[in-house]
């Protein structure tokens, strides 16, 4: 296992990525797309979710695949960025065929940043418009850190954020993921100086601060994003894709396999104030030779890629104006 | 947080919890009871589960509580041992009443121990008289390591076991673990000789190994498990109790935070080989006051309590005449 050329989840080849935002809204979205339609599922484990055409994703759903993911800020209202993403994917022809008839497929979900210091004094909906300038800028780069999705995001103690990572397989797979960080709970120790992902991190990509060497249990401290906000209102929402083809069961097992990233890179996680829901995309371009193995190695690397991600979305987070929490390098005196 | 007085899932008052085992079969069953129903739910998040009335368990099902929860080994040969717990609980005059007759709830999970080099060449299943042996012993001390329905258990390059451990909340609630530690993963490190579960460890309640101070990722090693049998068969299967006056839907939040305890003491975990399973058991004894708040504690703190459940298997566990794997003390020369 080692990180693919861009350390991105558009490593999978065929998958683009893009951010819009707003900073005096505070907020942002994600859109993953794709040339054509790809398989999906999803694992909704957090209490608090909000969603968008994910009930379509379970495996005995007939939706063969969908056209976009869509990972927002905004609360509820984020779903609205979704609109503007099937707007866009309408205009070219793309979406779902019934007959003459076009539905463009894309789920989204969404993360509560709505008492983050931005402007939210909006009267219609930013989020649909943040969807589609999303959709367009689409492409094989983008930014991590303070971007798309994560621009507004918060988790316990620092400022959150965009986060993404890939592992190429000694089978030659690769498997990226892709997470906007906006948890209850924290991806940093009680030390305040190491990442819990520490284990997991390839080639110094947050910091090579390694592990928290200090032995045994200490209480989490108390909670800065609490104090600032209400208790409600987290949310970590990640994809995690692949080149390898995999139907839509084999999809939700990747997702489900995933969350085990966040178990590990945050502390709490999928508590009843968080909607914590990983998507799992596939493009279908490698045949599994041994799917029970394969299969397998494909969990493991997403769980990798994904505590990964998370501590990359904050060891990439850049300070903004108005901020209520500091970022982990402002707090390491970076 | 802190652990309870036995650090065992029997500090939460009321639980009875009884062992009974065959060295010569390399199996055994753990049965959790108490004098009353108790209110419990589930999380099944691995991909080859073994279970009995489980279903009972949805929030929106009727059944208001259960008479006991029964984990063995076994595979579905295993699920039997809830016969002989149904057997005890009848002639007790337990169960839920429908008129004059008494129906015992008894939900289980089992795990794969059938190629672990125990004699399992028996014409009448043995699990149903362990079933009942073991509800017969149930009481607030019983052994960890080797026992149970741990006493066959493997991980990936050492035995597994049975594990427990508890936590007393600074609210004063009680939340315990009790878990059977059969995965495809590992709970100790690349390296082999730290736990994964190490930062949450208590009072060297595992030895005080404390974490690997590795940087970095490493590549897991081979599993010894699946060179010695097949890759099919693995299994993690726990409960998380409470004295908390949870309802269904609270508990099965318990239980999904639980399988964090989980992601993070056993690496890989929730893989499409493993059954990982958490029954979440609430007594009822103290009321929540600010249910928004103690539902995330007492989650953390299951999840807490599972991952030093997990460690406390392999650090209890014993050897026997026949073993196919070691201890994880052995390897370290003890």
């Amino acid at each position: 296992m080692k990180p693919g050329p861009r350390n991105l989840i558009t490593d999978v080849a065929g998958l683009r990525v893009g951010n819009a935002s707003d900073p005096d809204l505070k907020s942002g979205t994600t859109v993953l797309t794709a040339d054509a339609p790809f398989v999906a599922s999803v694992s909704v484990q957090g209490g608090a979710p909000g969603t968008r055409e994910t009930d379509l994703l379970a495996p005995d759903k007939s939706a063969p695949g969908v056209d976009a993911l869509v990972l927002s800020g905004g609360s509820a209202f984020g779903l609205g960025a979704a609109e503007g993403v099937m707007a866009a994917l309408r205009a070219a022809g793309r979406g779902f065929a019934v007959f003459s008839a076009r539905v463009p497929i894309v789920p989204a979900a969404i993360l509560f940043d709505l008492l983050n210091g931005g402007a939210k004094d909006w009267d219609e909906s930013p989020y649909p418009a943040l969807g589609r300038a999303a959709f367009d800028v689409a492409g094989t780069e983008f930014q991590i850190g303070t971007a798309g999705a994560g621009t507004g995001a918060q988790t316990a103690r620092f400022k959150g954020g965009l986060g993404s990572a890939s592992v190429v397989l000694d089978s030659g797979a690769t498997v990226g993921a892709l997470v906007a960080v906006n948890p209850m709970g924290c991806a940093v120790t009680p030390s305040g100086k190491h990442f819990w992902a520490a284990p997991f991190e390839m080639d110094g990509e947050f910091g090579g601060l390694g592990p928290d060497p200090v032995p045994g249990f200490r209480p989490l401290p108390p909670s800065r994003k609490v104090e600032a906000m209400a208790r409600q209102g987290n949310t970590t929402i990640g994809i995690v894709a692949t080149d390898a083809a995999l139907d839509k069961a084999q999809a939700q097992r990747l997702a489900v396999a995933a969350h085990d990233g966040l178990a590990r890179a945050l502390v709490p996680s999928h508590s009843p104030h968080d909607g914590d829901l990983v998507f799992a995309a596939a493009t279908g371009a490698r045949r599994l030779e041994d799917p029970a193995s394969e299969l397998l190695q494909l969990g493991h690397a997403g769980a990798v890629a994904m505590s990964r991600a998370i501590a990359r979305a904050l060891w990439e987070a850049t300070p903004s104006d108005g901020d209520t929490l500091p970022t982990f390098r402002q707090s390491l005196g970076q």
